[in-house]
């Protein structure tokens, strides 16, 4: 057992990455039932849905498992002017491809922060709770580790693992360019780093002393072994889950994800406000070339919402949130389950 | 002895990367005479300068080496309306900092076609041709091969590796995003692949049969060691070289360079019209921020190349086209022979 198992109490140093609108109940018991990591993501939920959801893992797998919080802060606020000329081109972009369009009324409170999390989860005692977009509030932390809760925070930079091992994060996601989904960034937003993963998590590995999950990009047994080169002691996949049967990605989704080569997927502003991945598709061009203001996350993320729900619904894929990282075609359709046992066979043997 | 090896014709399967405006006879001789191999960038030099680069080498070393070619096509043209526009920007900028500026005037033909050296390199027996921005042509390749001359060729994406495959290079050079430099991009610039290493190498390797060079953010024993689990079979590093004593960037430069951390650097197309990694400046903000068309490659990189050459030789490191890659910060004050001794002992032992 190394330091990483141990601390997150699983057999295999493998963790499912939380991905909000794909990752299920069914799927994250799965994972924990297979001796890995799942993660259950509880983003900008409320402590209601959160709540239902633990209960509904917990109902599937005595296995531990994680929660993961967005940990940003959620007092951003966008002028109107933005706002109603960003609705007015959704508006005009919704006729074009014969969606309906209902205007949003952005607010912030509908996106809840997490600590509005912190009680409920201690409550059900998560054993490990792992986060992004952010640091965590310095009681929070206290309160978490009274409990003997295990954090795991992201980071983009060498400069974010340094300030997640200083503020005492037991684990640190090394989250390359290459992964799919939204970047974990929270220091110094005007130049958001691009760091693949082979240069950034030696530099991390170098400079900070928590064991490291790599993520991004992983999906066989060689870059794994690559991960555990560079310097991680566990790998974080995403994209290999999405066209799992216990995903709740849509099928429109899952095709687009199981036909996507290397180079399909960009990084984009355009859905959420907050700089993510996913396969190239028309919203991201239509909105980028705009030439509009974007509203920063989480007020574009409300904007965009019902228009991305409906378009997953009824299979229009250019308007789909596509998340996805450099290495989800190589992803297959099967059983949670058979997922994970593949990425288990293909650790090193020890 | 690999394959690779053998048909480099080295002791050690490390390239040091071509970097025109770096990269010294010097440097590519030292590099050689270590046992590894050095690379002489030729790119849009004339045949009487780049045969001088050849000789002097060639007095420097016995052992062989590589030159490198840029194989983009040169009939790229920009109206004038947007030459003028740059031109005055250009101009305000360099009141801004101080440094003289005299307009220049674009001529294609001021910038070679690898196509003018072909015969000078046949005549120089020279053994091994590298080349990036694009394919080489059919006749061209011909008269290489029938020399027996070995090709290396540069991907930045799975479909570009498939190219170069069918085309007949012999070896690849999969160049990650974590590159510094020009990009070798030469299929759809209309979307720029930014793929990371660690997920471009593998997808590489499942889908060509030719050996292939790792290129990107390699810097040590780790980093090495990744690359060949990711498939490689030899690395190419090129910013460690950067601040070498033998190495032709300024003193301000090679500063910059010593002192960047994993998120120093950007891909721009501010200095050359072509996309390339360096370490972040108001350079490349300014033009990028300016609203302004920016004329392609090379007509972009003649209109700016006397503010850089003046920037460099006086040190106003703002306007100092400065290229690194994301592991630029690890390399050290050195001797080419020295940078390239301590990589060869960070190979694995076979």
């Amino acid at each position: 057992m190394s330091i990483l198992t141990d601390l997150l109490k699983v057999d295999y140093p493998i963790v499912q990455a939380p991905m909000l609108g794909v990752t299920t109940p069914e799927m994250v018991a799965a994972v924990a039932n297979s001796g890995a990591l799942g993660s259950l993501p509880l983003g900008g939920l409320s402590p209601e849905k959160a709540r239902s959801l633990i209960e509904a893992t917990k109902a599937l797998t005595d296995k531990p498992f994680a929660v993961n919080l967005f940990s940003h802060d959620t007092a951003i606020t966008t002028d109107e002017e933005t706002i109603d000329q960003m609705q007015l081109f959704l508006e005009r972009l919704c006729t074009e491809y014969g969606v309906p369009y209902k205007k949003q009324i952005p607010d912030s409170f509908r996106f809840y922060s997490y600590k509005d999390l912190v009680d409920m989860i201690i409550e059900s005692a998560i054993p490990i709770v792992s986060f992004t977009f952010g640091q965590l509030d310095a009681n929070v932390i206290l309160a978490f580790k009274l409990k003997g809760i295990i954090l795991i925070g992201t980071a983009t930079s060498v400069a974010e693992a340094k300030v997640l091992a200083e503020i005492g994060v037991d684990v640190i996601t090394v989250q390359g360019i290459e992964a799919g989904g939204h970047r974990g960034t929270f220091l110094d937003h005007s130049h958001l780093p691009e760091i693949g993963l082979s240069a950034l998590l030696p530099q991390v590995a170098a400079e900070v002393d928590v064991p490291l999950i790599a993520a991004g990009g992983i999906y066989n047994s060689e870059t794994i072994q690559s991960a555990f080169a560079l310097g991680a002691s566990g790998v974080q996949i995403g994209s290999l889950f999405i066209p799992a049967e216990e995903s709740a990605a849509s099928e429109t989704y899952k095709k687009a994800v199981l036909n996507a080569t290397d180079a399909s997927t960009k990084l984009t502003r355009a859905f959420t406000g907050r700089w993510a991945r996913g396969i190239s598709n028309e919203f991201m061009h239509k909105v980028e070339s705009s030439g509009l203001t974007l509203p920063y996350y989480t007020i574009q993320n409300q904007l965009t919402a019902a228009i991305r729900t409906y378009a997953q619904q009824n299979g229009v894929t250019e308007l789909i949130a596509l998340w996805a990282g450099q290495s989800a075609g190589k992803s297959e359709a099967a059983t949670t389950q058979e997922i994970i046992k593949k990425l288990i066979n293909s650790l090193p043997k020890s």
